[in-house]
């Protein structure tokens, strides 16, 4: 069913599993939407909610006013669109292939130099999420592109433009990223600590899962204090109190590598290293902020 | 109000910040409760409250029939309670002081040679919780100390059993807590990543929170992954996939630690090293079980 707010023509470069997902959404809310993958058979599901598989990158390219690119990597977007940039002159580029802030400012000046629009994205979901609940993509770039495509990008989930600077997208989706895979790392040292104790990684991740769940609720908290740049502020849990001996050493005891608890041991201690002992936990952003 | 349930008299040691929240969840419910502290003028709000204050250790065990310790540490309960120990037999001794698991044993071993019935346990909240949604208590050691006393225990919070082992709920304590440690500095890494950016740590938190507890939704598979031993089963992230190169060198081009995300990333690079690039990211548990 085609709606007056799903005429924009779209087209969607890279069919892998990312790629996929966004280009069905697009075609599902009636956009008419071209679609290409270097290798071919990637296309057949999307043909049959009415997409049409160009030939070719360009032919892609030219069937509309707005491309994405959903590639592996900052190289094979150059690899794809290089030889077209002449045909993407005059179009905007929504480009949600994962990138480091300065690949995504390096294409957005190779962008700006070809007279091509552009708008970098950060994906913060799985291809199973995408236009499902929890599913949210980070925008910088161009806010024309942003506010002008609004209503198509808000078909893969909640959008959100974080500035001008094309970085800035890629910067925060990998500061989420982090945390992410560092509290992955914290779970699974957690689980081969009990590990030994015969605890099944199952059962420690039933009741580990609703704890990190909950003490997410302290993040605002630990921010303030980062904001405020008061560590003696009252109340807070101090860095002598948060030293993780004791862990580091149950840790040992168990067997296993110690490296997970002594990185934040590590960020403890060279604060009240400092003299900073009797000073809140949240110093150890200080810690982060000037290296070693 | 004193009702049936809560005839049984108990005695707190250590009226810190802990040990005055579990005191006065006890007198509130109309236990006979005795209170005693090294320092003076700890006691005078739980008097308050009907308590009554003991003028020394061996008076406040002698009380009695259940004696909690709520001390600094291990060698502060040894400290308290080895000059009291012939009065202290033939009664039972709830430890919450914070201790690693194997001075949970040695304590359990010598309150054991001197007739005492042992329970340890590890409180999984801050004081303001105790008695309130969301606080947790995990205890082992004597399951007829934890039978008999549970409905006076889950006054506390939700409280579990995990075995007679005395040093498994520290155990389990201390991995929940590196769970959280480390999950606590990976979100101020990433707060860290942003700052350059001139994102303040409360906006970070903003999205960071939500994030961090939505991704808490995926630690079941992992922990199911781990426990089937199979790294190769499809539809997981491969390692390959998650290696953090590009999330290393864009915290380095921000000039803050690259510290936090090297610890994961050097979990991930040896599983790659040893041939399994290929399986899923839940490995890096691998990495934690056999040190480097
Ligand atoms: N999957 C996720 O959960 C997820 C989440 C957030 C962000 N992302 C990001 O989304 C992007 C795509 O991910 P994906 O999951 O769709 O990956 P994928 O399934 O591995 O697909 C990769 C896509 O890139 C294409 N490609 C790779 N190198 C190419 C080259 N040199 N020239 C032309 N095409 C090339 C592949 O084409 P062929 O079919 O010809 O190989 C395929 O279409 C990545 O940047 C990823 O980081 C993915
Ligand atoms: N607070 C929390 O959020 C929290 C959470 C989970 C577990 N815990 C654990 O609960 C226990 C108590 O914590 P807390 O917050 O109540 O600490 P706290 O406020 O610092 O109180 C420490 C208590 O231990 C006493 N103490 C210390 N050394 C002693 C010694 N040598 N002899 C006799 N008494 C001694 C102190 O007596 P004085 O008043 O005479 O110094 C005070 O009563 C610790 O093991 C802690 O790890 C606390």
């Amino acid at each position: 069913m085609t709606n007056p707010n799903n005429t924009a023509t779209v087209t969607v470069l890279g069919l892998g599993e990312m790629g996929r997902a966004l280009a069905t959404a697009l075609a599902r809310a009636g956009h008419p939407t071209t679609v290409w993958n270097r290798s071919p058979g990637k296309a057949d599901a999307l043909v049959g909610l009415g997409a049409t598989e160009a030939a070719t990158a360009s032919d892609a390219v030219t069937a509309s006013d707005l491309v994405i690119a959903c590639l592996l990597d900052a190289a094979s977007v150059h690899q794809v669109l290089d030889p077209v940039v002449d045909r993407l002159a005059g179009r905007t580029l929504v480009n949600v292939t994962t990138t480091t802030p300065e690949q995504a400012g390096e294409i957005a000046a190779w962008a700006d130099a070809h007279g091509v629009t552009y708008l970098d994205g950060g994906i913060m979901a799985v291809p199973s999420m995408i236009g499902g609940p929890g599913s949210s993509i980070l925008y910088s770039g161009s806010s024309d592109a942003f506010d002008r495509y609004r209503p198509l990008l808000d078909l893969w989930g909640e959008s959100t433009y974080f500035g001008a600077d094309p970085g800035l997208a890629s910067l925060y989706d990998l500061a989420l990223l982090a945390g992410m895979y560092v509290m992955f790392a914290g779970f699974l040292h957690g689980a081969a600590m009990v590990a030994g104790a015969g605890v099944s990684a199952t059962e420690f991740a039933e009741r580990a899962a609703p704890w990190l769940a909950a003490m997410t609720g302290g993040l605002a908290g630990y921010a303030a204090v980062v904001d405020g740049g008061d560590y003696t502020v009252p109340g807070q849990q101090s860095l002598e109190f948060s030293d993780l001996g004791d862990m580091v050493a149950a840790s040992a005891a168990q067997g296993i590598s110690t490296e997970v608890v002594d990185m934040v041991q590590r960020l403890i201690r060279r604060q009240i290293d400092a003299g900073h002992g009797k000073e809140g936990f949240a110093r150890i952003f200080e810690s982060i902020k000037q290296p070693a």
